[in-house]
């Protein structure tokens, strides 16, 4: 996949000494060369780590010069010193390269609970602030350097040519496998560019993005307490905020960006053995279907049976009905991988031996549940549910 | 277990060709030798199977003769002849105790999408209709007909004095174990007692009572098409109906009933090694207590820490915090098999191995968790999340 760096970014990663393993990066730098808006949309979740609560407060906004990401420690339910911590890290980020304690953002995923060693977050920013360049290497680095359980690094990045030809970069990291814990993970994401955005507009198109992608994913439906999505825009390719038809085709290149990344996490779920799309059609609204998406998504037994090569309809068709959105069960229809097998309520022929070898042979799932209510859909993203991801998570030695 | 059998019901269970084992009784009949009040609660799915149509229409009513039950097939998804097939079962089974059509009711559990064979259904509602008996071993045998994935029969029966001194009883049976497709299961009940009860009056006891049993179980948080839950109240024992503080004892015992009827569900819950009962206290009201409950028993993720034996406080927490209920985390506790792992919003230091060994060792696990917001709460039970419940669930060949 190839690579494009916006303009105005370095990036750098270290193992300062939190994962056990010093091959393994645990500290990510991301910095910008001159001040940058930011947005972010954070974790719902009531119980939210330090650094979200931080973040919370400094974005939307301007002015920004760093982000710090570190894996291991999540710095949650960790009281007051949690939130001085967060806020030092961001300190030390910014300061690093110039600016004031204000101008930095930070990320924290892992365990929870676990105040976090202060002497190796400091001395790891000192480390990565020297190595900070606007490299291939580096980049990937600072994608390695927030991962937990990912087994392979997560990055998107896109080229917009703007109305008068100019061209503006989007780059985009992120990690998420599932939540386990005690090495409790979480979804981070930061995203780049070099366009320039106003902090109001940044925080809409960030948000409407995120509706999309990273909230139409689920590997087991638990909503960690560090979830986080950073932008940051330093208008280094372009210094006018972008406007009119120009936002229009930056606003659909940060939603593509978004779902190609937040499809990444599912796609290297837990123990999963099944990358399922859900394509919810013919509701009444989007939030509709998103309900009904995600209920299918999110079930044990429509996740069991896909892992199974199982084409259980009655399974999916039974899933949607619980999910409180109120519909016509006569006019629904569904097809599994392209096969028809529920029409109109009722289910129909079909070749089962087919349709199960077509699950059993690929990776990826498609599951099609047509709604006759109104001609609004959903796409949703989720993994199935394998005994290895049990296994993963139920193993727990004192 | 003792076994009280109300005055005016009689039981019998046959083999009618339904399940492939001969050995297996796969229809119950429960008649009620003289007109009984009858009340209803039915599963919330849109999606729901043809007896729970023709049920819900029936009850809250007076006049009931007879419920027949079946199980290997749902007779849901089944259109417009799955409705005549529900009514001539419900007519059938009034009629072979000389009542007429309208005075039956009707259960089926088992595949979805398939029409029952309804010559098997007839014959074996006459030949059950040969031997009803008001003994214990058909009335185990009724508790046997009904069942599908479920290792045990399972059955409650209560005696309950009077203020007067006249001796009424309950007694209800149940199925229920998990939904596994293509042997799609349920939660099917029936509960009869020789009380005299208003039907407005046993309809409202009985959803009282549902909420804060059937309605307080999860095994993997799939409601299916066909739950239901039946009351026959008949008066043998006394036919003026209860009220005052008659009444109040009874819906105690009705409650107590059902309670001990619910738990033995995820007792039996598909590949489960533990039996997690959730006490969720301190909350502003019951329904915020119960969703948080839930959230908590149908969380991969805690199921899967509790399979393991790991004492992971951090799950559970977590878990609360995006069940949608607003409360302040600075005031949560949480209680682990009697061992506090969390305070006021921060964990606090406690000896892994010995709480891990306590859940290791037993097959009941306790949660409490309480907040700081009220003085209500809920008490809720699942299952943890296995290995064997994945290869069940996913065992699938064509």
């Amino acid at each position: 996949m190839n690579i494009y760096l916006p303009k105005g970014y370095r990036f750098a990663a270290v193992h300062c000494g939190l994962k056990s393993d010093p091959m393994l990066l645990d500290l990510s730098l991301i910095i910008s060369d001159i001040p940058a808006v930011a947005a972010g949309v954070f974790t719902p979740n009531l119980v939210c780590g330090a650094p979200v609560q931080v973040d919370r407060n400094r974005v939307p906004g301007q002015g920004f010069r760093a982000i710090v990401a570190n894996s291991r420690y999540a710095n949650a339910c960790t009281g007051e010193q949690g939130i001085r911590d967060a806020e030092e890290m961001a300190a030390l980020a910014a300061q690093s390269v110039g600016g004031h304690a204000q101008q930095g953002l930070v990320m924290s995923t892992g365990v929870i609970g676990t105040q976090l060693p202060m002497d190796k977050i400091r001395n790891g920013i000192a480390a990565a602030s020297t190595k900070l360049a606007a490299s291939e290497t580096e980049f990937l680095n600072a994608a390695r350097g927030i991962m937990t359980t990912d087994t392979v690094e997560k990055y998107v990045t896109k080229l917009l040519t703007l109305k008068n030809g100019e061209i503006i970069t989007v780059a985009g990291i992120c990690k998420g496998a599932a939540m386990i814990a005690p090495k409790l993970a979480t979804m981070l994401a930061v995203i780049v560019t070099d366009a320039a955005l106003e902090p109001s507009v940044a925080q809409k198109l960030l948000q409407t993005a995120a509706e999309e992608s990273f909230n139409c994913i689920s590997v087991e439906g638990h909503t960690s307490t560090s979830d986080t999505l950073l932008l940051l825009a330093n208008g280094a390719a372009q210094p006018t905020p972008l406007h009119g038809e120009n936002l229009e085709l930056f606003a659909n290149t940060l939603r593509e960006l978004c779902i190609e990344l937040a499809v990444k996490i599912p796609e290297d779920g837990e123990g999963a053995s099944h990358l399922i799309t859900i394509d919810v059609e013919g509701c009444k609204t989007r939030d509709d279907a998103k309900i009904i998406a995600r209920k299918i998504a999110e079930d044990a037994l429509v996740k069991t049976a896909i892992c199974g090569a199982d084409p259980n309809w009655g399974r999916i068709v039974s899933a949607s009905g619980t999910a409180g959105v109120f519909y016509d069960p006569k006019k629904v229809s569904l097809k599994l991988n392209g096969f028809e097998l529920f029409k109109n309520g009722e289910p129909i022929p079909f070749d089962k031996k087919n349709i199960s070898d077509s699950i059993r042979n690929n990776r990826a799932t498609h599951i099609l549940l047509i709604f006759g209510e109104g001609d609004t859909g959903i796409r949703f993203w989720t993994t199935d549910l394998t005994t290895e991801y049990v296994r993963l998570n139920s193993d727990y030695t004192t």
